[in-house]
């Protein structure tokens, strides 16, 4: 049995409006890179959570001296998956006050707010293989996130890609890789290793997500 | 006389950006059921203020606890009209500088502030019954607030209703009552009570807003 | 040489996501207004930065007691224009790791983290003279920010103006001043001086950008 560490004190960060709605599929890539850098102990409220209200459970995962909380759809898998020491756990703690549509707010906030002060009760270990994304690929080449600009971020760790100078087809366009953006003439598209360290087609001074027409979730391929 | 209550320490909650602009007609519902099961001590900032900078008055309203600022043109009404509690009070207070047309930032934030910090000077009380809104419904159904993804919150709460089951109209489509998102199928539209307890109109993996081409301000109909 | 000046304990703030996307050319004149009435000490983050990972300066800039780290864009330009006691620095510090496109995140942040713990190491003072925008106009009529609203807010201070009544051409309206919003009627467009002290066009109840079919960065004129 899989023993909860405490992490008394731990900021609370939560991540929620600016991921692609519906798809924990796709924010499961996005959360493992954004949060890979940050320093332990922190806890964070995960939630793109189509199912809230239905009989999905809700977990908490322990990786690497992090905890993470939200739905079990998938959202933390890959989290799991790129990490060295993992936990999962079931959280079986209700609220006084449960609302159907927003657990966000009702259930995971408050137990990570237990959890950065040390409280640990209200959960039950739960097999890893038990939990839904499980089985998904280490990395996704597919547009997992398009920001304010409209670069547009795919779920490829850079490191875990055998060559570095290879080319990116984008519907059609073939794009070579770029240190950064003002590298390549201006209104070129280009693909880089992204702060993140993740695969991202960008144009320089240009919006990716209009002039190569893709979109989240759409996917990419290596030429 | 109503005697103000100090809340020293509360936190202060700015409430501008996001509500629908120039209409505080409609954001005075919102703002209610925002605010209703905050616990107290509170002071809210309020700003929907289309008349800034001309003569329309700035008020403070004290309701079961909370402090609420803003300007007397409705925005404050329903929050006054389902609190138990209630006082109203005209800010006399101008700060050394006044923008004529940011109040939110000059006078209200640090009237705020002040109050936050239990100095309740420099305000005369004043009847409700004079207040802007002061005659407006209980509830309404209309569209009173668009989130990001596209869901439509009405200004009907719904502990309100008689009934439970109803259909409500919205542009020709009759609307079922569900309780979460995914009890219906995908692009299916439907009503529920949402988080705050408001009627909200929503599309599973979808925006109703797009879907069924409302807007904020539209109305709906029970069927 | 220039001594740099501590400002222990200073809050910092960030200025990155709701400037104009790669042009420090306009962001120098909507930072300079936006920060000029907020009290020393502050430290501020500001990044536009097309050219983050190329052979661009990172700079720090000291003025009226106030900082601002930047990239030597002229982002920061107009700020020591506008100011009394300026002094510049090129900023020699680098982080254990450094991204290629993200210096806002690994650089600028942290070493405004040490320069608001007083640590004033890692610093070269330079020329005011060799900055990039040092010979920029102390006013520019174009359109520099648009707010969430669709208000046009161009660079030039109404302070800087020789008349106040002017009338301001904005494609092909001839625009009159007003005092707040509410002095003309709905839909009308028309300028007056921001909450920054800013000449600003817009509309009452409506969208300047719409109406007047401008975007940031279109010119003005002065009739």
């Amino acid at each position: 049995m899989a023993l909860a560490t405490a992490c008394s004190n731990a900021p609370i960060v939560e991540l929620i409006s600016d991921l692609p709605a519906f798809r924990p599929d796709l924010s499961a890539y996005f959360i493992s890179a954004l949060t890979s850098r940050c320093p332990a102990p922190c806890v964070y409220v995960c939630v793109v959570d189509p199912g809230v209200g239905s009989s999905r459970a809700a977990v908490a995962l322990e990786a690497d001296g992090k905890w993470y909380l939200g739905p079990d759809n998938g959202l933390l898998a890959i989290v799991a998956r790129h990490a060295s020491n993992v936990a999962w756990w079931r959280i079986d703690w209700r609220p006084r006050t449960l609302s159907r549509s927003f657990h966000g707010r009702d259930l995971f906030a408050p137990m990570a707010a237990r959890i950065a002060c040390g409280e640990l009760g209200g959960m039950s270990p739960i097999e890893a293989g038990s939990i839904i994304g499980s089985d998904w690929p280490d990395d996704l080449l597919r547009v997992v996130y398009c920001d304010s600009y409209g670069n547009l971020c795919t779920g490829v760790r850079v490191s875990s890609l055998h060559t570095t100078g290879l080319r990116i087809m984008a519907r059609g366009h073939a794009l070579n890789r770029a240190g950064t953006f003002s590298e390549v003439p201006e209104r070129q598209a280009f693909w880089y290793e992204n702060s993140l360290g993740l695969l991202e087609v960008a144009v320089n001074q240009g919006r990716a997500d209009q002039v190569l027409e893709l979109a989240v979730g759409d996917p990419l391929e290596i030429d």
